[in-house]
C-alpha cells in the first residue's frame, strides 16, 4: 500500500559511496557531485561526516555558494558518546558546526551491536538516541533518524529494535529511515519490518503526540539499503510498495562492499512503472547523462549492463529480437529509452542479423538491403575480426569506415611510410622520457615530423598529426578525449593483445575508433589512422554537401 | 510457501549469456565453460541453439568427451514454424541432432508477439507449441517449456499466456520456465503470474493427466528473468518462494542487454538464507573461483561489487567497521566469506582506520601497534599516493615492499641505470617491432641486456629480466600471469595517467604489483621493479626460515 504520490530521494554518494573501494574525492569533486545531484533534483544530498572527517567540514563552508535550487543538503553523524551530553560531545558539535538544514543521526537498533561492538547497556543506547534527536531539534534542524542494522535487529529482539525507532520518534525525528546496513535482508524481511514501524507512526502513540498528526506532517518512513544479496533495488521497491517515501541510496550505486541501491536503477522504476514522483517534472530523462557525469567525477566505469542508464541497457545482438523491434518497440523494450535519456543500438557483431547491418550501411548507401553482397561480406568481416579481439561496439567511426570501405567509397588520403616510437630513461638531452618521428605519404609527397610527449602514445600521436596537417590543417582541431586500454586475454601477460579504443573530437562532434594488436603502440597506431581518417571523410562529404563551411 | 528442498539450476552462460554485449565464445572455450558448470554441480547446462547457430551442433559433437558428472547439457530452440510439421522443419531437426537428454524450447506467450512479430494466429500458435513438445516428449527428451515474454503475456492478455503454458503441460512438458524476457517485472508481478501457473500444474488438470501424479513428477515451474529494472535476483528468489523449483540464469549474470539472474549471486541466498539446496554438497564454497573462472573464459572482469564472490564483497573499508568485525565478525558481515569461498579485506585507503594498517603491519613485525610511527607514516603515504593515482587494493605485494621499506627492512637489490625501448614500423632488419635494452645496476656491478617482444612493455620485460638473472639465477622461474592497464583520467587522452597493474607467478605462488605514470612504459616498469623485488625478498627470507630449499 503506497500512502503518497511522492517518494523522496537522499542520495548518499558523498557520504556512503566514499565507503566504496576505490572512492575518493576531493572537496572540489564534492561540490561537482553536489551541482549534478542538485541537477538531477535529489531531495537531499547527504555530504559527509563532519565529526569523523574534518576535511568534509571544509565542503559544508564551500557548499552555500552552491545555491543548491532543489536539494537540501544534510550533514551525518552517529548519536552522542555514552555518558557525554551532546553539548559537549565534539562529533556532535561539529555536525552542528556544519549548519545544514537538515542532519542524519544513525544509532544502533540491534541489541548485539548496543552490547558487543558500542559496549554501553541497551538503556543508555536508547537515552543516547532520544537525547541526540532532541538536540538537534532544538536546534531547529530537520532530523533524519537511520536506524543502523535495524532488519538484523527485528529479526533478533523485534521489541528492543522498535523501541530504539520509538525514542527517535517521540524525540521528535522526522524521518525514521530503516537500514539493511549489512545488505544481508530479503524482500519478504523489509517488508515485515517496515509493516511493524508503520504501526508506530501511524498508531498515533509518536506521531499524534507530535503535533496536529495530520497525514503530511507525520514523520516519514525511509529505507537505506545495500546490495550484498543483489537485492538492494529490490528492497527499496518492496518498502516503498509498502509505504515508505524516503529512500537513501547513491546514483551509480558504489558503496561500501557490493554498494548501495543503485538510484538510477530505482528511481526510473519508481516514475514509470509505480507512477510515483521523484524527481521534479521533466529530470528523469537526464538520469543517464547525470549518471555518468557522477561516475566519472568518481572516476569509476559504469557498468555497461547498468539497468536504465547503461551503455547495453537497451542493446540488441540477437537478430530476432533486433528484428522484433523493428516491428513493435515493446516488443522488445520494457520502457522507452528515451523516457531515461538513453537510447537504442543494434549491435554488429557476428550474433546480430544481417538485418541490423544493412540498417547501418543503408544510412550511408541507401541501395543496400540484407542480403546485398556487401551485406554478407561484412557480416563475414565481422565475424573473423572479432575472432581475433576486434570489437565494433564501442568504436562506431571504425566500422563505418568498414563499410565504406566495403562500398569502395574510400580512397587513400594518407599512408604511414614509417615511424619510430622511443621510451628512454634517462633521457640523454633535454628531451621527454618519449619521443617519436613518423613519416607520412599524402598524393606522392611524402612528410616526416617529430614529437615528444607523455607517454609513447602520446608522442606518436602528436607526430602523426604535425605530419599531417601540413596537408590536412583542419586536423589542428581535433583532440583526443579518451583513451581505453583493454588487455584481450591477460593470460600471455605483456605480450597478450591489446585493444584500444579511441574518442576523439573536433569540438563539434565526437567519434569512437578501436585499434588492436599484440604491440600497444600499433594497436594505438591503428585507432588514431581511423580517427583521423574519419573525421577527413566527414570534412570532405559535408563540404560537397554544403554544410561544412 | 516452496514445496521442496531442492531448486534445479539452468545456466545458460553458453546461449543466453552469449547474447550479452562483447560474449563470444570458441567450440574450446565453450566446453572448458561447461566443465566449469558441471563443476560447481548445475542441474542443466543451455548450450546453444544448434538450429540457429550451426558451430553449436560442433560443440553437442565433443561434449560427450566431457563426460559431465552433474549436469545434463541442453539444446535451445523455438517451436516450429508455423505451417510445418516438426518433422520438417530443419531447426527442430538440428535440435534432435544435437542428441541431448533434455531440449528447450521457446514458444510465445504474449498474444502481441504472436500476432505483430510472429505473426500467425492465436490458435496456431498453441498448436505450434503444442506439436513442438509432443514431438521431442516421443523421441524420450526431457523436454522444457519456456515461456517467451510470460509476465507481460499474463498482465496484457493473462487467458492467452496460461493457454499457451497449458498446451505445453498437455503435451507433456516436464518443465514450466517462465521467462520476463524484457527484464521489467516487478517481484509482486512475477508472484502473482507463478501463483496462477501453479494453479494449473497443482490443480490436476494438466499434471494428473500425465502419469501417477505424485508431486515428484509433476512438472515443475520455473523461472527466467532479465536484470533490466536491476531486479532479475530478486524475480528469481521472489518466484522460488511462491513455488518455483527450476531456475534459469547465468552464472556470472551476463546476457542479452542488462543481462540475466546472475546464479553466483543468487543460489548463495537460496542454499545459505532459504536453506534450498541447488547444488551438491561442499560445492557452494567453489562459487567464487568458479565463477571467476568462468568470467575468465568469457574474457570480461567480474564486477569488485559483485554480491558474495566480487573481490569487495567482504571488503571493510570504514574504520568503524574494521573495528566492529574484529569485535563480532557477524556485526558487520551477513554470511560468513567462507562458505561462498570468498575472503575478508580490510582495505588500504585513507579512509581505513589506522588499525587495519596495523594490521598489514604485524605480520611482519609483530610490535608495530596502530599508533607507532610507522603506521602513522603509512597512513599519510597511502593519502598522498592515492591522491596521484595509485591503488593498493589490487596490489598486495606491492603495499607490502612498503611497509617493508618504512620498517627499514629492504636493501637495494637492484637498480635500473638506464634503459631504452623502441617501437618501430617497419623494422630495419630482423627484428621484431619493438626491441629494448636495460642496464641494471646489482652491489657495485653492472650488466647490460637487451631483448625483442611483441609490444614495447613484453620487450622491456625480457630485457629486464635477462639482466638480472646473472645475480639472481631463480627469477627464471617467473612468469607475468596477467597484465592490466586502467586510463585514470581519460580526459587528457593519451597523455592522461595510467595504471599498471600486474600478476607474476613462480609456479608456486602469484603476486600483484602496481606502477603508475603518464608514461606506460614508465608506469610497466614500476611495477616489474616492485614484481621482481617481492620475489627476491620472499626467496631470502624462506631461505632464511629454511622453508625454501
Amino acid at each position: 500500500m503506497i500512502l503518497r504520490n511522492t517518494v523522496e530521494i537522499l542520495d548518499t554518494t558523498l557520504r556512503d559511496g566514499v565507503q566504496g573501494e576505490g572512492i575518493a574525492f576531493s572537496v572540489r569533486d564534492k561540490l561537482a557531485v553536489a551541482e549534478a545531484l542538485d541537477e538531477l533534483g535529489v531531495s537531499f544530498i547527504e555530504a559527509g561526516n563532519p565529526g569523523s572527517n574534518p576535511k568534509d567540514l571544509e565542503f559544508f563552508r564551500l557548499a552555500p555558494g552552491l545555491r543548491l535550487r532543489n536539494a537540501k543538503l544534510c550533514a551525518f553523524g552517529s548519536t552522542c558518546k555514552s555518558g557525554i551530553a551532546p553539548a559537549e560531545d565534539t562529533r556532535i558539535v561539529s555536525l552542528l558546526e556544519a549548519e545544514t538544514e537538515a542532519v542524519v543521526i544513525f544509532g544502533k537498533s540491534w541489541d548485539l551491536h548496543v552490547t558487543e561492538v558500542l559496549r554501553v547497556s541497551l538503556e543508555e543506547n536508547i537515552a543516547m538516541i532520544a537525547e541526540t534527536v532532541a538536540f538537534f531539534k532544538e536546534r531547529g534542524r530537520l532530523v533524519i533518524f537511520d536506524a543502523e542494522h535495524f532488519f538484523d535487529g527485528f529479526a533478533a529482539a523485534g521489541e528492543y529494535a522498535l523501541s530504539a525507532v520509538k525514542a527517535a520518534l517521540e524525540a521528535g525525528a522526522d524521518r525514521i529511515v530503516l537500514c539493511d546496513t549489512n545488505g544481508g535482508a530479503f524482500p519478504c524481511a523489509v517488508a515485515g519490518g517496515v509493516r511493524a514501524v508503520k504501526a508506530l507512526t501511524a498508531g498515533g502513540n509518536a506521531a499524534a503526540a507530535k503535533g496536529p498528526g495530520d497525514g503530511e506532517n507525520a514523520p516519514l518512513i525511509g529505507i537505506h539499503a545495500h546490495n550484498d544479496s543483489g537485492l538492494a533495488v529490490a528492497n527499496a521497491v518492496t518498502a516503498v510498495q509498502e509505504g515508505c517515501a524516503h529512500v537513501q541510496g547513491t546514483l551509480v550505486g558504489f558503496g561500501e562492499r557490493c554498494g548501495n541501491t543503485s538510484l538510477a536503477s530505482l528511481i526510473p522504476s519508481l516514475e514509470l512503472k509505480l507512477k510515483l514522483r521523484c524527481l521534479p517534472e521533466g529530470r528523469l530523462s537526464q538520469i543517464s547523462a547525470l549518471t555518468r557525469k557522477v561516475a566519472e567525477i568518481a572516476n569509476v566505469s559504469i557498468s555497461d549492463d547498468m539497468p536504465y542508464v547503461g551503455a547495453h541497457a537497451f542493446s540488441h545482438k540477437a537478430g530476432m529480437h533486433a528484428d522484433g523491434i523493428l516491428k513493435v518497440r515493446r516488443s522488445f523494450e520494457h520502457i522507452d529509452p528515451a523516457a531515461v535519456g538513453n537510447d537504442r543500438r543494434f549491435l554488429m557483431s557476428e550474433v546480430v542479423g544481417r538485418s541490423a547491418i544493412a540498417d547501418r550501411v543503408k544510412r550511408i548507401e541507401p541501395s543496400i538491403t540484407k542480403d546485398h553482397p556487401v551485406t554478407i561480406a561484412l557480416s563475414g568481416k565481422i565475424t573473423n575480426l572479432e575472432a581475433e579481439g576486434w570489437a565494433f561496439e564501442g568504436a562506431d567511426a571504425s566500422f563505418e569506415l568498414m563499410i565504406r570501405r566495403e562500398l569502395g567509397l574510400c580512397g587513400t588520403l594518407f599512408r604511414i611510410e614509417a615511424y619510430r616510437v622511443v621510451s628512454e630513461h634517462p633521457t640523454g638531452a633535454a628531451i621527454a622520457c618519449s619521443h617519436a618521428w613518423v613519416k607520412v605519404l599524402v598524393g606522392g609527397q611524402s612528410e616526416i615530423a617529430a614529437a615528444e610527449g607523455e607517454g609513447p602514445v602520446n608522442a606518436l600521436d602528436g607526430a602523426l598529426r604535425r605530419a599531417l596537417t601540413r596537408f590536412y590543417p583542419d586536423l589542428r582541431l581535433v583532440r583526443l578525449e579518451d583513451y581505453k586500454v583493454r588487455v584481450i586475454d591477460g593470460k600471455d601477460a605483456t605480450a597478450a593483445k591489446v585493444r584500444v579504443l579511441i574518442e576523439s573530437t573536433d569540438g563539434r562532434r565526437r567519434w569512437n575508433t578501436v585499434g588492436v594488436s599484440a604491440d600497444i603502440i600499433d594497436a594505438s597506431r591503428a585507432a588514431l589512422v581511423d580517427s583521423i581518417e574519419y573525421k577527413l571523410i566527414c570534412d570532405m562529404e559535408r563540404r560537397r554537401d554544403g554544410i561544412f563551411p
